[in-house]
């Protein structure tokens, strides 16, 4: 099943994706569908208002998690290639709800950055209340996966030794279209998937899920050792090799460049990066 | 003006302090009637249900903040004496709404750690949307201020060299007890006051806000250039010396202890540390 938050006249509305029409669920977005009891079988049994996939405009797949936990290096060959040892714990940082824009939405490069640079990363969405969650708890609170794009300041990310100011822009980070339910991937809640970005049409990152050193259900566990995971939040487990900043010479986004964020099987976030015009 | 959210018959009201009465606000907590146009006007003239002061029970004066935003290092003396240079930019960490409790509410010691820390901080609340606010703007949107304690669990905190994971603990960190307006204040929005942390009654932090190298306004300014500011967004602007991490022996809460957090003029959490039953 493959779940979206629609925007429709000037509101949004959570559908599910049925081919080539989006089927209204009766709620107003995703978030809002995570936070009922139930919420599955309502998404797979609604019978609502349909919309044309065609001209869709995405909202964030969640508008408003209440969390956005994200991890730092977390693909083995990328940290082995740094010539770094495997961490035994992931490395933890945040973004706030504000800092998210949907699937097609511009990335409004900020003026106050030289160095806007990419992350394709596969998300995992909530779908149930979770603490201290472990084993087939853990599994049962993945609702499922969507596709997010870390886009990062690096000066600001460098700026002191805290990476969130770099990490927080607001309307910087693209999340979506759709969630896809792990019964819909290869590996379910594990999934071996190839993720992928490209800028302009180059491909600057390739490669698979199934390298991930901390997979997703291992994340819920740890996150939520920490602290309660609700309906709606979001964990972004990280980004492979190739990032502009790790390039030589480095590289980054100036604007007018059209940035694709892929992950097989799970979407496609297309942006197109704009100049601020003025602060 | 003095505003709190009281909890009372299993809900709260926001409320405004009027010597040894709370005057309900009608609306359900702090945050509500920040994103309230007039708010101020409406809690300075409502005059609704009362309840005494005596015996209240105060939730997190804002229990659901979009963001929770705070400093590292921002005291001068505190900074010098550990031999650094005066940093160029603030060093920013997030924590999230569920990570809050009231201002008399247990601090329960979770099992996971061995090195529980207090760290007494001035909490701004802002009270108006800002976005790259400058000057007068900055200073319009700081509804007032209340106390933290940034309570750290020091082990995850140095886990990995992300500070988050110690700093994002499930319903640790007090905030409250009421929101000061500035007006109250000797240096308004600004303010020069007396900050403290006493453990079973020994002071273990003891300084003025007067020394904090980023004041409330810069803080607005920068954290507003990066991403909007909400109306109930809370920022800790730092603590000063006196953490048990730096202490020689080090010296972290066990459970048993009672912890007073005092800012002169703002407020007083005073928290038992109590040890969790069981994970």
């Amino acid at each position: 099943m493959k779940l979206a938050t629609l925007r429709t006249d000037g509101t949004t509305r959570a559908v599910r994706l049925d081919g080539d029409v989006l089927v209204d669920l009766g709620v107003p977005d995703v978030g809002a569908l995570l936070a009922e009891d139930g919420w599955a079988e309502r998404a797979a049994t609604a019978t609502g208002t349909t919309y044309p996939v065609e001209g869709a405009d995405f909202a964030p797949v969640v508008p408003a998690p209440s969390k956005v936990v994200c991890v730092g290096l977390n693909y083995r060959n990328h940290i082995q290639e740094m010539g770094r040892d495997l961490p035994e714990h992931p490395t933890l940082f945040a973004k706030f709800a504000d800092c998210l824009i949907g699937a097609q939405d511009d990335i409004v490069r900020p003026v106050e950055t030289e160095k806007l640079d990419w992350e394709v990363e596969l998300a995992v969405v909530v779908g149930a209340p979770a603490r201290r969650a472990r084993g087939a708890e853990a599994e049962a609170a993945i609702a499922g996966f969507t596709v997010l794009n870390d886009i990062t300041c690096r000066d600001w990310q460098f700026r002191t030794r805290e990476w969130l100011q770099g990490k927080m822009w607001d309307s910087t980070t693209p999340v979506g279209p759709c969630l896809v339910t792990p019964d819909e991937l290869p590996g379910g809640v594990r999934p071996a998937v190839d993720v992928k970005l490209l800028v302009d049409g180059e491909v600057m990152q390739s490669d698979s899920t199934g390298d991930l050193l901390f997979d997703p259900v291992d994340l819920v566990e740890y996150v939520s050792t920490i602290v309660r995971l609700n309906p709606g939040d979001i964990i972004a487990t990280g980004t492979p090799g190739g990032v502009g900043h790790a390039r030589r010479p480095e590289r980054y986004l100036l604007g007018g460049e059209t940035v694709v964020t892929e992950i097989q099987g799970i979407g496609r976030l297309e942006n197109r990066v704009v100049k601020e015009k003025s602060a």
